[in-house]
């Protein structure tokens, strides 16, 4: 609970952009997963960075907690209040502050959707391809450390943020990064930040890396015989140094629920959707060496997507995915879960994560983006049963120590949240306590979104 | 100077790999640049990374300093004695530990060597293509997040090491990073570490990325009417979005100093040195357009070097660069410069540079690798003459002041070390403050490489 006098000096300062109704605090307590936590005091909506600034003074002299907030669509419960304080709405901080054409870089407001800033770049021939699936606020993403279908070509968060402009702690605002391609002055304070989930200070803006819209464009599906067929397709084209712009699985349940929703009609049987960007002559050889591949593989053939309509009706049932399974059981909602593993790891990985979902006798379609080792099992479940959810949350534990036992990691790419703390230990070892006393050094106080990422502080 | 405990302590942990004898010291003290420090207080040879844990529990015990070393080929004076202390060498530590073929990575000791590194690697099909010029330690070019004329294409030591392991100053060993392409668990303690040049804390083994041995390569000279025509020529490259493996620039005294060293016959004027790695089909596509880039930006034609043994010659006069130039003067000694910006600069940073060295009636070649933003100047001087000594001092101080001014950094590749601390404070801002109150955290004894890249502490 806020005390009065810090309620009358946030309301002075922000006061219609500050709310403490229940429908506003109910709204910032929300997930998109099972992941839940308490209700915020407070949301405020800054216009500007020395507004957080302020809020970040106010926070450390009144020893509120500050959470930020971006499109709400994390999977972990990032943004959850777990001991209240104030969420940091950056809804009115969506600008795209300038483009550099030249220099292929955009600055932009934390609170732009991704699909917001690439409208507005539709007709510079550049785009920003980090793509995670939902709506994500791109400073969402560069604080989860986000990735998506694209980042076996384009790279993830960590590699599409040139630089930051962060409010910490104490209220002081720093600047990462230059508009230098490369540098090597010092600590690389942006990739410190990205991924650091909130707990280190507040993004207030961000320099991006753009990438060319592709010349051209080839999608295709193609149908396996079996699911390690398909991902042993997979591993050998990363391994022949082929690059699609993205490579994405979808086991059979999955092809069977994007059916239905989104009204395909391809074969119910284990598929590869695959994207090449390119020029004319490159695009056509890679795209020959990936059919030469994927009949070696026994698909039975591949169809290409040559329309334009074709390939956003493919995509956006990819995209559709996660609402497709969930609409394949009505009531249901779903464990999603998120490992990443070696790619010469990834077909054992698929086959003993569906055999203990299938041992467990929840459904729970597999997907993933397969090129860089990353896959998801959406688990399903009966909100009311309690057996269901504690099943589900075993199967996803189990996936994580699976991933950590092939080499991998506890999450590809949906980051920490509140979900995944619990296994940070296994992954890091003594590292956990480094990120420990990184923390410590950079908010004593323990105000930027307490209860997350790192252990809990002596 | 070490207490006589601490003396003993050290020798009878290393025996005759410990040396506090007058050359090994003065060997350990030795600069590839004008930067010099003092003489470090002894040497000590480790086998494995609990030997140097041990030593830094003795360095936290005796409070002494600990110098990572690897084949002291820093530009900047990362790995000298300001306060004395105890050099670790590990040229004993240059094993290839494991080669995962599959997931094209590989695990080494840091004093492995980049030569002796792909050497090891020739019949796999694969390659670690980050390449500084000298034959630097992977140790060395992580700690100081090296990158070099492949840049462009493959990425910096950012972009290459997969993971670490980090003796810590108190003698914890810390593991970063999985075998997975990606992760978003926590904080990119990999990232923070590359580039930290020392401060906070020894790597003793680097699992890096490689990449696959490319099917064709093209490398061309080209020379333009101007360094405006090929600088712009660089720009127009990258913009169209064509992928270079490099993309060199040398300018006309440059070119002049590698004919007479390298015995070539390169027209005495800016040229560019440009290769192109792929597949065949892709491969002439990006050689085409390059051709006819060139061709717009007034070069004469372009001169392929089919053979490889052509190709081995140029790129070997291009490494030669450095020393080709300082041959051009016989006694001269250079004050090696490096700065970075934004590719939209380059032309104006370029020029502006060579207006300015012209004045100041130095000889000072210009080369770089232009692909992403980075040049160097060689400026050459007298080394008994303090007038050149501080005339190139000035010019380099205002080439980093430049860059900055042009929104780029002051240094591309060649680090902070002593060299450009000074500049720090101008980069970062309040960001600086920050880098120290992290290596605080990790280091509060100042123990690891004292005296380079954050603020004097409190």
């Amino acid at each position: 609970m806020l005390t009065d006098p810090a309620l009358t000096d946030l309301r002075a300062r922000f006061g219609d952009r500050m709310s403490a109704s229940p429908a506003s605090l109910a709204e910032h307590a929300q997930s998109e997963s099972l992941v839940t936590a308490g209700l915020p005091d407070a949301v405020v909506f800054p216009h500007q960075a020395d507004e957080v600034a302020a809020l970040a003074r106010w926070s450390t002299t009144h020893r509120v907690p500050l959470i930020g907030w971006g499109a709400g669509t994390s999977l972990e419960g990032h943004a959850l209040a777990v001991s209240g304080g104030v969420v940091v709405d950056f809804r009115d901080m969506a600008a795209v502050l300038e483009v550099w054409a030249e220099d292929r870089l955009v600055r932009v407001q934390p609170g732009i959707t991704r699909e917001a800033l690439n409208h507005a770049l539709r007709t510079t021939g550049l785009m920003f391809p980090v793509d995670p699936g939902a709506n994500a606020s791109l400073g969402g993403m560069a604080a989860t450390r986000a990735s998506g279908t694209t980042a076996v070509r384009y790279g993830t968060m960590r590699d599409n943020v040139r630089g930051l402009e962060v409010v910490l702690a104490d209220g002081r605002v720093i600047r990462t990064g230059t508009g230098a391609p490369k540098s090597a002055a010092g600590y690389d304070l942006t990739a410190l930040l990205v991924g650091s989930e909130g707990t280190l200070g507040l993004i207030t803006d961000l320099t991006l890396r753009l990438h060319g819209q592709p010349e051209a464009v080839m999608t295709a599906v193609a149908a396996f015989p079996s699911v390690r067929a398909a991902v042993d397709c997979v591993i050998a084209t990363m391994q022949m140094g082929l690059q699609p712009a993205r490579i994405e699985f979808l086991d059979e349940d999955t092809v069977a629920a994007c059916n239905a929703y989104s009204r395909l009609t391809l074969p119910p049987a284990p598929q590869l959707l695959v994207e090449f960007h390119g020029h004319s002559a490159g695009l056509a050889e890679d795209v020959a060496r990936f059919r030469d591949l994927a009949a070696e593989f026994g698909a039975d053939g591949l169809d290409w997507a040559d329309k334009p309509e074709d390939r956003t009706r493919l995509w956006a049932a990819r995209h559709a995915a996660y609402r497709a399974i969930l609409a394949s059981r009505p009531g249901a909602k779903a464990v999603v879960t998120d490992v990443c593993v070696p790619i010469s790891a990834l077909a054992a990985a698929v086959e003993e994560t569906r055999a203990d979902i299938a041992a467990s006798g929840l459904s729970g379609p597999i997907l993933g983006h397969v090129g860089d080792g990353n896959f998801h099992a959406i688990l399903l479940v009966d909100p009311t049963d309690a057996g269901d959810i504690s099943t589900a949350k075993a199967l996803a534990h189990r996936m994580a120590e699976r991933s950590l036992r092939l080499g991998g990691t506890i999450t590809g790419e949906h980051g920490i949240g509140l979900g995944k703390r619990g296994m940070m230990a296994a992954e890091h070892g003594a590292a956990w306590a480094v990120m420990g006393a990184l923390k410590r050094a950079l908010d004593p106080l323990k105000l930027m979104n307490p209860g997350k990422l790192v252990p809990d502080q002596p």
